[in-house]
């Protein structure tokens, strides 16, 4: 029976549903149960969101609440329960039909960040039984970059990617954007004023991009922070800085 | 008339032909013409490849052949020629039928890497009438990082992306694989031996991913490098190098 509990993470993309994979598309159409990661306290997900025009009517729905913290020792048991309970539907699906699919998504690319790679991990370890395979997708950062047609790095240049939340050293991060050609600064919300002070004194605050919601009705998509206030960027914004002047 | 000549950008991802977007796929369905380019030497395109399950029978195809060389003074006419071929293209069929739309595709992501951003650039400044936007594709390391199950990184983890061709200095390399969690080198083709002793000298050769024509038949993916050999991989293949042990 080992074999026919069958779990793929497919990433969503970070906004428009047309965004998804035909692959990834396909997998929801197909799949038992949609597994759906979301925020403790709010009751949406919103990677159910964007999957959504994609599921079959009546479709199984599992949400997996998460909590948004960075505390181990609260994260760790949240990890082990959402494992346990995504082996446990399929489990109950397979004792039914004889093998279970499911389908859990995630925003962007599961294995781009987020907390797909933990949850896979305590699979492999506890409940070897589900096979877990990934349906790549597109990351918030490219889609940021299409929206506002700017490059994200062409020939020779560099990229690095740093989530700014946990950047906690000014210096360390103008240290990054004199050395690379374009930096993407994920999960600014909390951390945009200090940033946006950074990025003064580097001369480069007009180059900054800044993307929020992309690809959702809510879509801010900006050239400049001259007209963001620090207090409304949603925890998941973005900014790509490009050392090159955009032509 | 000006509006009524529209090119979009579609990345078609790095290999799967499923893994193209299901916007990808409707524009290439929707669209006259499709712009495929194509080496100078050889006359057949990967995008195209890729892109092929989802054509109409009997769609026009433009193939656009670009020269593989750093040579600017060669690569800026060629730019210049493929912007007025799509640019007459579109023209043309707007000529019979009052409108055209043309899809430009382009491997993994049209804006990460490759030469789509020039072309576009040359369109903005001599065939302004030309309408351009884009539609994001799944870049190769992140199809590479879904097959192999390997985390490109979590929560606070900071990610480099470096074209491997033009990093002349082993230090450097050696630097960047110290301070980041993930360093992803692109276009080790020509430099695989090298780029593998400074892996070797940093102990880290074994945890080195190592991927090529990811989503073709052809594909491997392979971790570590002792199965390699630096003459056999091809000029787009990549490694992916993480600090952390994968689980």
């Amino acid at each position: 029976m080992s074999e026919a509990l069958h779990l793929t993470a497919v990433g969503v993309g970070p906004g428009d549903p047309e965004w998804i994979t035909v692959k990834g598309q396909r997998v929801l159409a197909e799949a038992d149960v949609i597994f759906a990661p979301c925020s403790e306290t709010a009751d949406e997900s919103v990677a159910l969101r964007i999957a959504r025009p994609w599921l079959r009517p009546g479709r199984r729905v599992e949400l997996l609440p998460l909590p948004m913290t960075r505390d181990r020792t609260r994260l760790e048991p949240a990890w082990r329960a959402t494992a346990a309970k995504v082996a446990a539907v399929l489990q109950e699906i397979a004792a039914q039909r004889g093998a279970a699919h499911g389908a859990y998504i995630v925003l962007g690319d599961p294995l781009f960040y987020g907390t797909f790679a933990h949850i896979w991990q305590v699979l492999a370890a506890r409940h070897p039984a589900v096979q877990v395979d990934v349906v790549p997708g597109v990351p918030a950062f490219v889609a940021a970059a299409a929206r506002a047609g700017l490059p994200l790095a062409t020939t020779s240049q560099r990229v690095a990617i740093v989530p700014a939340t946990y950047e906690a050293d000014d210096q360390e991060l103008a240290g990054l954007i004199t050395a690379f050609d374009t930096v993407v600064l994920l999960k600014v919300g909390r951390v945009l004023g200090r940033v946006r002070s950074v990025l003064a004194r580097l001369g480069v605050v007009d180059r900054a991009l800044y993307a929020a919601h992309v690809g959702l009705p809510e879509e801010r998509v900006v050239h400049g922070l001259a007209a963001i206030q620090a207090e409304e960027a949603p925890y998941l914004s973005l900014l790509i800085v490009r050392r090159e002047e955009h032509p």
